[in-house]
């Protein structure tokens, strides 16, 4: 599936629902899922751990929806190389 | 681009740093992320929203990546039905 793809699969699915939340609340679900994710990752079963990192992921996307952002296209200048350092690979995402 | 061709970009490109990074510093890099995003969004240009929100995706992605989650496997289940209530679109994905 490309991210496009699922990313018109959400806003079908729940645009309307997120458009009336808003993009503050929705941020704010989406840091709860980042939380449970990050709780699944630590004590949690492997299909806690796909479950959470695929509610966090379908919440991210959601947030570029409602600002306008097309994830496909976000991802794929990532790709190009780094925004900050334009390497490609990026020479700034360093250790730690 | 599918999801899964983006993952296995970012492990070819950042794998090894990550991996030396750990899964734990990595979750403190994407929290850093989700905050700047949050920022941009905010106050940002449009660049900057679309830069910052590359960037939190890539940076979960590589979560997913160290963990040993599929991304597209973990989003194709979540668009298979709510995992919470089997129901497709999501009965409990509320407003609020």
């Amino acid at each position: 599936m490309e991210v496009r793809e699922f990313q018109r699969w959400m806003e079908a699915r729940y645009g309307k629902r997120d458009r009336r939340r808003g993009p503050d609340r929705t941020f704010c679900w989406f840091v709860e899922e980042v939380g449970e994710l990050s709780r699944a990752l630590r004590k949690g079963t492997r299909e806690e751990q796909i479950h959470e990192f695929g509610d966090a992921m379908a919440w991210l996307i959601s947030i570029g929806s409602l600002a306008g952002i097309d994830a496909q296209d976000a991802l794929e200048r990532y790709a190009k190389g780094c925004p900050k350092c334009a390497a490609s690979p990026c020479a700034c995402r360093f250790v730690p």
